[in-house]
C-alpha cells in the first residue's frame, strides 16, 4: 500500500508526530510525508500516533493507494526534501 | 482526475496561494486541497500558481489519481474542514 500523509498539530505536539512519522514513512514537505507501508505497519503507526496527538484538537489525514504507480506525482518549486537530513 | 495538493510558500504568499487554490479544489486541513480537476483547468491553475509563488523557495505539490476510486481516505482526529467556511 502507497500512503499520503498530511498532520495539523498542535506545536507542542508536532515535534513528537515528525519523528514519530520519519520511522515509518519519507517526509515530503512541512507536515506531509509519503511512502510504501503494509497494513500491519500502518496500524502499528496510528496506535502510536494517538498516543501523541490530542484527537479532539489535532488532525491526521492518510491517503491510500493500492499501487504506487496509481498515484503520479509533481513538484513545482522547490523540492524541500533534499534537505530531510539536515534537520 | 483526482488530485491531492500541498504546498509550502513563504508566509508574504500564502494567503495568494490559498485563495487561488480554492478557485479550483477542496481545502481539507492546513496547505492541503483535494478534489477533481479536468486536465485543462489544472493547467490553469498552475500557469495562476506560478505567478504567485517564487519558484526558487517556494514549493507545490500535486499527487494526481486517474479515478478518485484508487484513494482511500482516512481522518484521524478533527476534521479541520468543517470550518471551512468560517475563514
Amino acid at each position: 500500500m502507497y500512503v499520503i500523509l498530511v498532520y495539523d498539530m498542535d506545536k507542542r505536539r508536532v515535534g513528537k508526530m515528525l519523528k514519530h512519522c520519519r520511522c515509518y514513512l519519507n517526509w515530503i514537505q512541512n507536515s506531509v510525508f509519503e511512502g510504501a507501508i503494509s497494513e500491519v505497519k500502518l496500524k502499528e503507526f496510528l496506535a502510536g500516533a494517538k498516543l501523541i496527538m490530542n484527537e479532539e484538537t489535532d488532525s491526521l489525514i492518510i491517503f491510500k493507494s493500492r499501487q504506487e504507480g496509481w498515484l503520479a506525482k509533481e513538484v513545482i518549486g522547490k523540492e524541500k526534501n533534499d534537505l530531510d537530513h539536515f534537520i
